[in-house]
């Protein structure tokens, strides 16, 4: 397959080439799902999902107390709640919407946790209504909230406060987070962080549970993890002996990176999971506690290697000597990834798969009106023709989640599927749904 | 106001401060509209936009045919559709939800132009059943599909064709979109534009009424509108003569910039339109052709610098010696214009902007948990706390139109405002909306 496919992707598993050379999504035919649900549309394949999910947890078996939460922001669907209650993982919120998302598929509310720098008002009050498990406090204005909020609602929640213990991994610099130039958290250079475990202190309502961080995402070096849980540690340890803190918690995020490419050689979520717990329990020892729950907040490596859009070329354009085009039915309006981070995904020629790669690369456009709406440039590919079909890689993880209507554009279907069946996790927007929100303005209602 | 302002914003029109040193807008105290419909809010100045249409039309009068179809992929609702009718202007369309739109408001067909490099069989259809006035043919496979359906539709349809004239201004290359290495259109180095038109002349039911370019976006140097629009002129008269073509219209796209930072100097849209028509006229009389309707396509320099948009801070975090930031309630999410092309927009504190700005500069962080969401770094401004307003200009462009629902963050409103009245363009989306897409398989459905 070397020849016709983009960085190599390795097809194996759920992902094969039936005899025709056309490929196969947990033996559903790219074309057959294209038939059936239409194009351009994402795929998320349920094994692969749950394989991951099971992997979380397998591999923090054997740390005394641990627990997984799925961080929503990297795909989010009712359905999707569904499948992550099955496999017992909880779920990281950010937003009013994940929330809903969340209740609406009657996930456990003590099993969700609110995350976000920027929370407002309604959506603490919304998650304390809820009877959200935790809350993940990011900054001093919303200990005061929150001290407000739990006063008037005449309830008590469990917090954690999200520290920035100033970890620079190598990723792309909009995914590191962990810095101490970062908007997120409490940073522990300073003082600030201490200051926040004082006040939370203070505050009978707010039961200070534990302490997260999150140091970014896309990480394809154990390091950087290894360095903050040790720093997180240090810090967990000393609040306890010198304040007293009643933690119990330790949260260290997400952000194992995946393979997009061929070049990426991730650690597995055994190493991982290895490793973390070790530097936990190492620091545990050294720090004379006892072991605080361990929490781990995978997306992108649940979901990301899920999932594979599939595009129609709508049109080629050759220009001899400088560029082949083919230009799809959908683009950066429902995978933004290689405008803004210059993300590269593999991609392969759905319907003629075997066939020899043409002699000039493709470049992958998309539908918008804008130059920058491309997935892909210089990808060795067959000579492409309108009909063809595309499909690209690793798109289960920040893409359907970031999808716009840019261009009035409708957003893909998504189908979970998995041996034997599949099904709609969101159905494809119409363009009665884009323009759902709109409204006239009276004195505009009757034109002159 | 300098001390106060990032990038000197000149405030003045419809922008003002009262004596209390808060930002009104068309009248209408900043804190009074969130009042009234809630944060984050677009609000758009609804005198700016139709003085904006009004000199467009204007400096085109003494040109003898002229057209100006407005871009809706800068910003587009139903309602902004009949302020487009009510100036007399046309209407650019590139997808079937932005034409959905355009019916919706009941738009006169024939006064709509469908663009786009990747139309669906789907949408060409929908738009020759509609009626439209005219559609841009992009690549050759487009023309096949076109004689296609007219003649299963039995129907006739003006058609221009868009070339790449092998012009690159000077602009953030994801707006680029008029050069030879371009997704865009038939390029005219090569032979391929001469042979579309031939193809389409071939085609009864196709009518050549002329040929359309586009150079690119938020483009502030007159030259290169004029090198492609001789250009062109070449082409339209050499396709007139050689192959007698009946070409009677030049399209010229739009491109014209706005003023976003102090250093910008964008041409008044006086000086361009009297450039560009004088080129043309010049260049008819040098072709000895009669000089063909004149058309021009603006979006951003219709309704860019009549979009303000409104936030409220929600948590500050300082770091000493380091960086101060304040989190909004909006972000990338409904302005992604700093995430993808590291556009920095004007900021004011909307309820204290005549306070002395603070000692250190002051980064506004977007709601979503991802460091990429920043809407600006290191702007001028007084101390911030939380409940501030955030005023940041010039976002009526590509802003909304690009929004997301990353982080299942609900879109804001858009409420369009004038001397003693204001009312929604497009209603706030909830967090219900957010998920309404969202199905769950069968089989998920009811959990074990």
């Amino acid at each position: 397959m070397d020849s016709t496919t983009e960085s190599n992707y390795p097809l194996g598993g759920e992902i094969q080439l039936d005899e025709q050379g056309e490929l196969l999504l947990s033996g559903h035919s790219a074309s057959g799902l294209i038939a059936r649900f239409g194009s351009p549309l994402v795929v998320l394949l349920e094994e692969v999902i749950r394989r991951n999910c099971r992997e979380y947890r397998r591999h923090l078996e054997s740390y005394p107390r641990s627990r997984v939460y799925y961080a929503g922001k990297a795909f989010l669907t009712t359905g999707f709640c569904r499948l992550l209650e099955q496999e017992g993982l909880g779920l990281d919120v950010v937003s009013a919407g994940e929330l809903h998302t969340a209740l609406c598929a009657k996930f456990p509310p003590a099993d969700i946790l609110l995350h976000g720098n920027a929370k407002g008002e309604g959506e603490l009050k919304r998650a304390i209504e809820a009877g959200v498990g935790r809350i993940a406090i990011d900054n001093f204005a919303e200990i005061e909230v929150l001290e407000r909020l739990t006063s008037e609602l005449d309830k008590t929640i469990k917090v954690l406060l999200r520290l920035a213990p100033g970890v620079r991994p190598e990723t792309h610099e909009y995914v590191q987070t962990g810095q101490v130039d970062s908007k997120f958290g409490f940073n522990m250079a300073g003082g600030a962080a201490e200051e926040a475990v004082r006040r939370v202190l203070a505050v009978p309502a707010l039961e200070l549970v534990g302490l997260h961080c999150h140091i970014g995402s896309q990480i394809l070096d154990l390091a950087p993890f290894e360095v903050a849980a040790k720093a997180m540690m240090e810090f967990y340890a000393r609040m306890k002996n010198t304040l007293g803190a009643p933690l119990d918690e330790l949260n260290l995020g997400g952000g194992l990176g995946i393979r997009y490419q061929a070049g990426d050689n991730p650690p597995s979520i055994a190493e991982h999971l290895e490793r973390l717990c070790r530097t936990v329990l190492d620091a545990a020892r050294e720090q004379k506690v006892e072991p605080p729950v361990l929490i781990d907040e995978p997306g992108r490596s649940i979901v990301g290697e899920a999932g594979v859009t599939l595009y129609t070329v709508q049109g080629v354009k050759r220009i001899p000597g400088v560029r082949n085009y083919a230009s799809v039915d959908g683009g950066m309006t429902d995978n933004p990834r290689y405008a803004l981070y210059q993300a590269r995904h593999p991609v392969l020629l759905a319907n003629r798969a075997g066939e020899q790669a043409d002699d000039e690369p493709w470049s992958i456009s998309g539908k918008c009106c804008e130059t920058g709406d491309m997935l892909i440039h210089d990808a060795m590919l067959p000579a492409l023709q309108p009909g063809d079909l595309i499909a690209m890689f690793c798109t289960g993880a920040y893409t359907y989640s970031m999808a716009s209507n840019y261009n009035r554009v409708p957003r893909p279907a998504v189908v979970l599927v998995g041996p034997g069946r599949a099904s709609l996790l969101a159905r494809r927007e119409t363009p009665e749904d884009v323009a759902r929100l709109d409204q006239i303005p009276d004195w505009l209602e009757h034109l002159p």
